[in-house]
């Protein structure tokens, strides 16, 4: 059992925030919290037990629900274009590479070395159609301690002939990855994800196949969503008989039938909405790429409002940077255009509600994560924002000013299911 | 004279970033630049006089030209309301705080360093109603050895009374930071800007005293135009005679009769575009602010197009950060939403023309200021990017990812017209 002091603060729902002042968060040796306290309990020997952080900030984690490892190398780059045009010029000549696994296993390190660095302890990550550089993303997770799920991208048409796999290739890798998986990740933190690039890039066959495997198994799945006006014509044309680009996922069993993300979704309406709200997929709210690639602002409003479930991504490289502060920043001020663009017809976003989303909201999708609430899985960052609290700053100002100010500097300590994690340093 | 060795980048024109490896760029003595060079012209003799900086990356240094220094507490703060009630309950409350030197000196301490921090050399900075805190924001730029226009704010009507002046005392203290400027700021660096706050804010009387002000001392104006649709239904009921919100600082000589700034511009179209076409007056596109405060997306593309001045402005606090990679970050982004809004009608803004706007277009207030160019006062930033380059990136890419991705950690020099300036250390 460990026992933390410091000012606490977490979203159990997303319009509260709620704050501990030099509270005690309790937790036990598997990792999971026993209890957040105002005082410690008289049965607990504090003396002995207790690690007091003094007046630094403790926060859950960061989940990031939507990143391209393979495309770590064109962070910050190549943002001229929009989607279409983007994948073709900038990144799938990028992701060939991958072929290499010497490549691959140095992009890699970078990749987890930087979430780490920036705090997000689980993500939802697209690797390329390489199986056995896929694994060494999923090692590298291993070896960092960090939660993930790792999918081995699933195309098969419209793409370059050197970045296409078959049906039976794609089927057969997912296989090698969950037996790997199975036997070397004793704590389950890293685990096989079902992901096809996209309709465009998937026959009926591969998305059907894929489907029957995700039944069999059990996998998740994640994909991608109406993020373009251009991609949703395309889709129409390539399946005439869905009745909505959410449907063309549905029929094959791969919205919802296993635990789903579909990322961007900024033209989500309707139909797709609901089914997306009955069969419980997630929307991953990726703001920062949906400027970067002039794809548009996703309704985040009305999606909550119907009950469905969203967290929030940074898709790298279409987003330009890993820190889901960022990601928070724009999820608010997208919203904000919006609420300006309809003269205030759909409120914007808080503070609190993006905090949530970017905890709480999507480390569901992992299990009890995201929260300091009983029975959760410790995952918790430790911030020292010494630096930006020079004035009478109440908590939640501070909480405010580190995620709109502050960056990977200020995190102190990182937790991931209870155990604090040093920086990796591979190889 | 110096003589730097660096790969050169800057953008004499908006659409063209121009690249000079291993370059050369010679510094006369009294900051005024030379000529930039790719080989060492064979009458200077480099062996004592260059200062070889490696693979590093040197930049002109960028000009904020719209920022609220009394907000500087306030930043990363309080942005859960739109312009005018976000004035009335958080930024008024704390710029009166200003009516106390010493606080005023304690935050405008943190203000400048700051600036110095992300590597601003020059700014149009709003300051408050009090000429003595003014005048103590004048000397710390004086001290620190940075540009800038600063202005005693102008308010005497539909605001706290705390936080009002008469225009007698306007006029008596802009004559007074006049005075001081001219005895103390030998090199001119440090300027008075007339600063009527926005037109809610100043009776016609007084609107009409600052403009007979400078037209008898030729003093730059700087304000606020067209940010909100409220406000700018508010200024046509207090200005029913004006023809538009412009044409309420035209009126009383306050609208290019001078040198003039006015910020944000977001929806300014037609006669206030031709009015500020025709006066030659600059637009502060502030796209960090506008989002912040839900106040809309500025059509940058057509004031560019209509051969408008553009620079642009962080205008913290609405502003969350005092990063100008930020706003340049910004200004991209919001221009690809707009983009998308248009269905492409109105062509997004390149890097080029971003860094462009930061360096040059609004470095052309202070004079040759933001380009490399003969005879441009050698304002520069020196950027060491090593983390960021770690494959065969080239220049264009490193300068892209080092605006998306990099932080005032990477910035090793800065020089404002030829002198480096230290970190500034005050008191």
């Amino acid at each position: 059992m460990k026992i933390y002091k410091a000012n606490i603060l977490f979203t159990p729902t997303p319009g509260k925030l709620k704050i501990i002042p030099n509270g005690y968060i309790v937790v036990k040796s598997n990792g999971l919290i026993e209890g957040v306290y105002e005082e410690l309990p008289e049965n607990l020997d504090w003396r002995r037990q207790v690690m007091d952080f003094g007046n630094k900030l403790l926060i859950p984690a960061f989940n990031d629900l939507h990143v391209h490892a393979p495309q770590y190398r064109n962070m910050g780059l190549a943002l001229d274009l929009e989607l279409l045009p983007w994948l073709n010029t900038y990144t799938f000549p990028e992701e060939a590479k991958f072929s290499d696994p010497d490549y691959a296993r140095r992009m890699y390190r970078r990749f987890v070395h930087e979430l780490w660095m920036q705090g997000t302890m689980r993500s939802a990550v697209f690797a390329t159609i390489h199986p056995v550089s896929t694994r060494i993303l999923a090692d590298l997770f291993m070896q960092a301690g960090m939660g993930a799920y790792v999918g081995l991208v699933a195309m098969n048409r419209n793409s370059p002939e050197n970045l296409e796999n078959t049906t039976a290739e794609v089927i057969e890798g997912m296989r090698m990855l969950k037996q790997h998986l199975d036997e070397h990740c004793d704590d389950g933190l890293v685990q096989p994800i079902i992901t096809p690039r996209f309709v465009p890039s998937c026959s009926d066959k591969m998305l059907r196949a894929l489907g029957e495997f995700a039944k069999e198994t059990g996998l998740p799945v994640q994909s991608h969503l109406s993020e373009n006006r251009t991609e949703i014509d395309w889709v129409k044309e390539l399946e005439p008989e869905s009745t909505c680009y959410g449907d063309a996922y549905n029929r094959y069993g791969l919205f919802g039938q296993t635990p789903t993300l579909m990322a961007h979704c900024c033209y989500t309406d309707g139909e797709e909405m609901e089914l997306m709200r009955k069969n419980g997929v997630y929307v991953v709210h990726c703001p920062m790429s949906n400027s970067n690639l002039s794809s548009g602002m996703a309704p985040i409003r009305k999606f909550l409002d119907a009950g469905i479930h969203v967290g929030l991504g940074t898709d790298v490289s279409a987003g330009h940077h890993m820190s889901m502060m960022r990601v928070m920043q724009y999820a608010i001020q997208v919203s904000k255009l919006n609420y300006a663009q309809t003269k205030g017809a759909m409120p914007f976003l808080s503070l609190s509600e993006v905090l949530y989303l970017a905890t709480k909201g999507g480390g569901s999708f992992f299990g009890k994560v995201g929260s300091f609430e009983e029975g959760y899985e410790f995952d918790a960052l430790l911030i020292d924002d010494t630096y930006l609290n020079y004035d009478n700053y109440s908590l939640e100002q501070r909480l405010e000013r580190y995620i709109y100010l502050g960056d990977d500097r200020d995190i102190k300590r990182r937790f991931c299911r209870g155990v604090e994690l040093p920086e990796p340093v591979f190889g």
